[in-house]
């Protein structure tokens, strides 16, 4: 070794002793007759002294030394004549007797501190060094944690990691493949899987019962902010199990994570039915970490002469705690919010109830002082608060509100980084309806099962049949989601009918797996977490970028490789591929 | 939960309690009045008794079950009357109050049995019928135990589980890539990994100082037998470290996972040169667990009349204890042995030690007894023994040496799959002379370090220079290999000089790792396990297709799923390709 401690160990119980250390420099001053280095690893930093009492070679050295420099270093432990108590090292410092240089180092584009000067497109052209960033490489450090801890919980738990295919068939259903050609196969291609779904469900066919993988899974999109073409899952299934048992498994799971990594006791999470959520929150992932839930006021409000209202199929509001004194600017900035394209608001009603108790809106032309004093009873407002109505279709006013809410609880500083409030969300409608391609959609995938006691309604109307599926929502963002899995060939066939497949297409996108079905299936459950979000939540981050060590940007190029690239004609030839020139 | 107790959990303390159990049915044995039903699931297998005493319900139910049938069953754990003890449940039995189908099967096309009667070709099409047989599962199950035992290790070891990517850079050296095309960049493709190679070195410039990953890995390459197009690999890379080091802590790892699976404690691991393993086995992945060392011959057997030795560089030979009563079938067995095309020997001298000390050889005609009593004392042969001896040039005759070595010890019964015998083979040629393209190529890759000892050879006699590499070898198989990497950049542009490469190909394919290691990269070493194949090794099997749940056929095809397929027109096009049509 380069080294017999690291950076980050030595203390005053290792005063006198001689050690040897290898790292980067993060730092040199240079007081005259005194040296000082601050010499970094993953570990920690530790100082160095070079001083009169330091070999010629040694000064000679530390002279020429550069941020970033690799060095390795032996002395001396002694005591600070000042110590650094926010330094795991402060108490101590090596002096040198001995420095090498390992390797020199090139001034960086941009300071290797938590607080960088680099801007985004350069730290990730040069993102080996942005990763030389404590504030970066924690966010790693605290993903391989949260992964071991995961997979120590489930194979306690029985669960037996399988890696399945990346290269596998591909399925037509759901978001766009990234495909593979096949040299051996010509004019054939693989798919890369969007998640192991259908290989999850056959180890469950092959009697594993109970089955996980951390696993890479693809999606070729166009991408969003925070979405990558390439993201990792923690995907698990098991055998003989109703909702309940996996919603409790997981539960554990996510506590166990909370416990270990945090040292929170979370207590149990909320079930939650979408209606429910839909209702209360305006969305399907309700951050509970604050109130100020939705009412509705349809029926409070209507019959006055306010034409919008009037006009409205559904009114409803949020009461905004001790946001009365709200000035004109911020209400018309709470407006301008509603409005913006992504939100699809159309406007906003508010009430001030004053210190006083009296009400000041802006419909007091159309209500009376007892009117709002109504809605102010309805919203459970007290004096001081801000309340926040809005109109239109139930379906199309519920999120503008929820988004609404969620704005005025980051204004109001309730959405705490270190509070986590999980609950699961359940009773999912099994079927969306789609209006362009005028046919159902399965809103999880086609091997969801639909509620038993609403199977009826198959025949009658679809779209009010609830599914075995849910959702983990922790403050407001889906952790993960899964469902109980149709393991009968006939119900199966059944929901291929209603989503429009032929049975053509549906034996030839599913037959492989209809046909393993019949060769007795296991009831069967399971639910993917989206591992990269679930880190980024732990670490505190908006985006889950910085919990990939080579994350590509919003083009899905790799910008510090330089992937993708073009081919050479005989690797296209050998594949029988042709490029077409874009327009 | 469908059940309370699995299938392989019931015992005499059980006696007397309700339990409900659900699984496949293994066999049902009618014996008039009373029905005996095996009910596996991945635990175990528990007798389901039906009897006069059994209610009507239970007895239809039981009349009507088949093989692989789902059940769910209820009922009284009671001893047997006539006990099993080679089952783990086989001194009770459950007497059924209540059962259910849970789901009927159609006959499986072969036997769910360890011994079963499937050809090779059906158990793939119908792999999840096939995985649910024990002998297969239970290969799957030791590889979830492996990677758990592996992944604690590192992670004590302060080794951070990092994911690299998946859709990478293209990297024109060594095997072929699977590419992916780009639709957001058109005409462009990524390349999946054929190793995280570049991406683990620059995590070691990064400062993670000690990464590990369990992934998936990728090649496109012709399949011969047991290769996989994809395969998975521990990999793993370190700074601050000599070769020793490595070898110390990989060594760590291997022990540890023979102690946590196999109970075993493995001693020491020796380390050969690359020369002496060529020397004394014939290969660089010697066989241990056997004697029946090569020895040079050469110079002994020169000087007389026998042309064919006359005319050779190399004359070597092994001794096969206890054959010197090989017949003259057997004999000539070894030779059509030999001259198989794929071990490419051309003929073999023998000697027989008889009983009474005298030798009997294939060349008495130009050896007197006392010539062959010299070879004798060099092989350290003792009556009874076979002497098998080959000759031409050293590089050609070493390798067919060795594959006769290896017959020999099947021959001999001395491939004990119980024994375990690890080493490290060091001291690697740092470069391959290619007669075609007359060129050098890199061994094992253009980032190995060259001994320091041996730099100035670089420019005299290159082919001379040996690596700072080497291979972790048990029982003749390569199990992994690694090297310490040049982290000098001068260095490296010599290495790509030597290795043919104008300065703009370095740098356009290289160009970023180059670049990188200008910000002060660290000393670093790295390895990689072939999982697949360790896993194959501690279960004793013969290909690594049975450590994987879903591998594919010789011709990259999954046939369970049929993939590679072709894909939509519509696909193509977004993807700005064409197919061209094979000839």
């Amino acid at each position: 070794m380069y080294r017999n401690h690291t950076c980050g160990e030595i203390r005053m119980e290792n005063s006198g002793s001689e050690v040897l250390l290898a790292g980067w420099v993060q730092r040199v001053r240079n007081l005259g007759g005194m040296t000082f280095i601050d010499l970094r690893d993953r570990y920690g930093l530790t100082q160095l002294v070079v001083d009169d009492q330091s070999s010629e070679q040694v000064k000679n050295v530390a002279s020429t030394l550069g941020r970033e420099f690799v060095v390795q270093a032996r002395g001396i432990v002694r005591e600070r004549s000042s110590k650094n108590p926010k330094m795991a090292t402060g108490d101590v410092e090596l002096h040198i007797s001995e420095l090498n240089v390992l390797n020199a180092a090139a001034t960086p584009p941009f300071t290797i501190q938590d607080d960088t000067d680099g801007g985004d497109e350069l730290r990730m052209k040069y993102r080996y060094l942005d990763l030389r960033r404590e504030a970066v490489r924690k966010n790693l450090e605290l993903r391989a944690r949260m992964a071991h801890v995961v997979r120590s919980y489930l194979a306690a738990e029985n669960f037996i990691e399988t890696e399945t295919p990346v290269l596998i068939g591909s399925t037509p259903e759901g978001a766009r493949d990234f495909v593979v050609p096949s040299r051996m196969n010509p004019n054939q291609f693989y798919a890369l899987p969007q998640s192991p779904q259908l290989f999850k469900q056959l180890l469950m066919v092959a009697g594993f019962d109970r089955y996980y993988q951390i696993v890479k899974c693809f999606r070729d999109e166009d991408l969003r902010a925070d979405r990558q073409p390439e993201f990792t899952q923690i995907d698990c299934e098991m055998s003989y199990v109703h909702q309940e048992d996996v919603l409790n498994m997981f539960e554990g799971l996510t506590k166990n994570i909370f416990k270990e990594i945090k040292g929170i006791d979370i207590v149990d999470f909320p079930r939650m039915p979408f209606s429910e959520a839909f209702e209360k929150y305006g969305n399907d992932k309700p951050d509970l970490r604050f109130g100020m839930m939705i009412h509705e006021l349809t029926d409070l409000v209507k019959g006055k002469e306010f034409k919008i209202f009037e006009d409205a199929d559904y009114i409803g509001g949020i009461c905004a705690t001790g946001c009365g004194e709200y000035t004109r600017k911020q209400l018309d900035g709470l407006t301008d919010f509603i409005k913006k394209p992504q939100i699809g608001g159309t406007g906003l009603v508010y009430a001030k109830v004053n210190s006083d108790g009296t009400i000041k809106s802006s419909v007091d032309k159309y209500y009376s002082a007892e009117d709002l004093q109504k809605w102010a009873e309805k919203l459970d407002a007290q004096p001081g608060d801000l309340l926040l109505i809005m109109c239109g279709t139930r379906e199309k006013t519920l999120p503008v509100i929820s988004s609404l809410r969620l704005e005025m609880g980051r204004q109001c500083g309730l959405l705490d980084k270190e509070i986590f409030k999980p609950l699961w969300v359940v009773d999912f409608p099994l079927l969306e309806w789609n209006e362009e391609t005028q046919r159902f959609f399965a809103m999880h995938h086609p091997f969801t099962s639909p509620k038993p006691e609403d199977i009826a309604l198959l025949e009658t109307d679809p779209g009010k049949v609830r599914a075995n599926a849910y959702d983990l929502v922790i403050n407001g963002v889906e952790i993960g989601g899964g469902s109980v899995r149709i393991f009968d060939s006939a119900l199966q066939a059944k929901m291929f009918s209603i989503l429009g497949f032929t049975k053509e297409a549906a034996e030839d996108q599913f037959g492989f797996l209809m046909n393993a079905f019949k060769f007795g299936a296991p009831p069967h459950a399971g639910i993917a977490f989206g591992f990269d979000r679930l880190v980024s939540m732990f670490a505190g981050l908006d985006s889950i970028r910085d919990t990939i060590a080579f994350p590509k940007n919003n083009s899905g190029r790799d910008v510090m490789n330089n992937a993708p690239s073009p081919i050479a004609q005989a690797q296209l030839d050998e594949l029988y591929l042709k490029l077409v020139k874009p327009e």
